[in-house]
């Protein structure tokens, strides 16, 4: 484990919310990619979907608080169960607001419209259901995201490099005179004329270590949400060394499946307890 | 009105849809962006705000549908009223579908997750909501869409050059050798590689005419969903000229306020057919 002193502290507003775990030593989030589908047959037996949802998700906050620096539930999962599935969404995130509110909630939409429609979101994923943070796309530019922008309190993660094996067909190619790859520009542009409320952070998939290393390098001490540990192929020891802070920190590390579905039995809270407090602990490892 | 015989047509699979429409000079696609604060007093009174919006809605449709390809409802407009505006998006589909089958529902959601997570949302808004096509950003590529472009019976508008004032931010910067810019790389991409299921459209915004002329030369006969006439100050004669397929058609010209709220009075259906009607006129004079 880690310890910052506060007069390292770069963190402000928002991501001042981040350090604080970090400082904890905590490095790990869960995605709450909860597809109904494959929660464990004890929860959905005799609930409705909202209700097996909502119970699912509220035994993983109680196994796993203890070693999360965040939680983040991807909306499409929710969406997919239509009504009932925003209801547990909404529940979910009022669950851990209650429960363990220092630790952030991140609303995984990937979303991006033009300004004025951007309001629309902004109300709905901030203020409707509650998150700290959200995702977005950054192709409309800065310009059309500055309802996300403007709101201080709230914080955004930009794409940069995603963690798809597909990832790289418009985010490598080479840009202008210098030929930088695009997510390079991008981060650039985000960790400069987007961050005027400290409030923006940027996403760079595991697969892409040596991406997550050139971007640490243009963002400075910007908190990067790093999906695709495990499941999608990336290692750890890599991932964190390319791409944790000056003095640690600096990382939101996802895991989801490997944690929320360490177990198909009844003893699923305990088995993601286990995962979640071995995955955060092999983090803070390679952060020392 | 154009004719265009049937030794012409060169669109397939769901693609037709839009063709139909245009053999029969429809070409403007009413926007819902039914914003509920924006919505006629008397429209809201006595009523939740579900009841509102789809009453609302209903009348904008059975007012127009003479003079449209498509209907394109903006889901942060919904999702910015919790589950009673999802509730009403799908009645609202679910009423296109029932009174103008063929009349194309274009889902406005601006998706793009990676490929696991996109099944989830290609569920929900074709399947559970019941929209024809859907848009979506190119930033993750191809490989992360299959889940929608693998639906053969349904579309996938890809966001190319967006309408809004700063789009160009990363959209117009210049890549490889050639130094053609992202837009047209983008362009090229989804007309090749991505429509093997013949499923896919482009968005270009009408603020950029130089921009769509482009990417009709890059596309071919691709159906191009261009919003911005109007309120963002896009005009029709240029953007349609630059626009139109070889045989005429080939574009969706949306516009959502202009029409919608075309009055805040009782007689906003009257005024919404008006309005919708002289601006399908417009844009069939140009395509001649």
């Amino acid at each position: 484990m880690i310890r910052l002193t506060t007069s390292v502290l770069s963190q402000q507003g928002i991501q001042a919310q981040l350090q604080t775990k970090w400082e904890q030593g905590r490095f790990l989030c869960v995605g709450l990619d909860s597809d109904y589908a494959r929660l464990p047959s004890a929860v959905r037996a005799g609930r409705s979907r909202a209700d097996a949802l909502i119970l699912f998700n509220r035994q993983i906050v109680e196994a796993t608080c203890a070693s999360v620096v965040a939680y983040k539930p991807n909306v499409a999962f929710y969406e997919a169960q239509g009504v009932e599935g925003l209801q547990a969404l909404a529940a979910t995130v009022d669950f851990i607001k209650r429960t363990v509110p220092d630790v952030a909630v991140i609303l995984d939409g990937k979303r991006g419209d033009i300004g004025s429609t951007n309001a629309g979101y902004a109300s709905a994923l901030f203020d409707i259901i509650g998150a700290d943070w959200i995702t977005v796309h950054p192709y409309l530019g800065r310009e059309a995201m500055t309802a996300f922008l403007d709101r201080a309190d709230r914080g955004v993660f930009v794409l940069v490099k995603t963690s798809n094996p597909g990832a790289g067909e418009f985010q490598d190619l080479p840009v202008g005179a210098d030929e930088r790859p695009l997510y390079q520009v991008v981060a650039q542009q985000v960790s400069t004329s987007w961050n005027y409320n400290n409030n923006c952070g940027v996403v760079v998939g595991a697969p892409y270590p040596e991406a997550l290393r050139q971007v640490r390098a243009i963002v400075g001490e910007l908190p990067i949400l790093v999906p695709g540990v495990g499941v999608q192929g990336g290692e750890m020891g890599p991932t964190v060394r390319a791409g944790r802070g000056r003095h640690g920190g600096g990382l939101v590390i996802n895991s989801s499946r490997d944690v929320i579905f360490a177990s198909s039995g009844p003893d699923y809270p305990n088995a993601a307890a286990t995962v979640a407090a071995k995955l955060n602990a092999e983090v803070g490892r390679w952060m020392g």
